[in-house]
């Protein structure tokens, strides 16, 4: 580990070769998980200085802010960086559901043991 | 977005290129955020075996079950996985502190506005 990141009082995110991080979004209000994403440090940036949450899509090679097209923004209430400053948590008030599918979450799937999914209830997603 | 990957009751994964995809670590009695990890297959696999949080070091190279050195071990209560399949989130019950730090969380501290960090008190850190 590095004690320069995991004990200082400094923000220094450590960016993967693509310069990214991870980026865990969760309702500041019910604590529950509503999405993973990517940010650079743009992505940060734009996210500090407007307080909606902005990311790095992979896929389509660009900066985005989440509910642009969708409308379903997110208010970012605080930001946390982990241990080792290359994941932030974003404790946020979302203006609607999360996922693209409509859903709250986009954790609304639970893995079981023989490889099959089950699709959860929206109340059961936190 | 990919919908035979968010409408299917298919487990099918979606590695990175390097064989990765993240996960999520949450105590499932708190909803508390705990850690960020990588997994690739066989790491999912032997979780999925032994019920106990597997991960894949990126610096190491390296399978590792979360507790084999320090005893602090994740029993997985439940998986669930994100709508494009390339997150995945372990609800866990953890046998002592996730962080290497010691900490509760690996998520101990705030991003202040004029880039700072403030540690948080371990109870402040779900």
């Amino acid at each position: 580990m590095d004690p320069s990141r995991d004990a200082t009082d400094r923000f220094l995110p450590r960016f993967d070769a693509a310069g990214l991080l991870t980026a865990i979004v969760v309702d500041a209000d019910r604590s529950t998980l509503l999405m993973v994403a990517h940010m650079n440090e743009e992505a940060i940036a734009r996210t500090r200085a407007t307080g909606q949450a902005h990311f790095w899509s992979r896929s389509r090679q660009a900066l985005w802010r989440k509910g642009e097209t969708s409308g379903n923004g997110l208010t970012v209430v605080e930001m946390r960086v982990d241990c080792d400053q290359d994941a932030l948590l974003l404790r946020v008030r979302p203006a609607g559901p999360a996922c693209h599918t409509g859903r709250r979450s986009c954790f609304y799937r639970r893995v079981e043991a023989d490889g099959g999914l089950t699709f959860l209830d929206d109340d059961a997603q936190g």
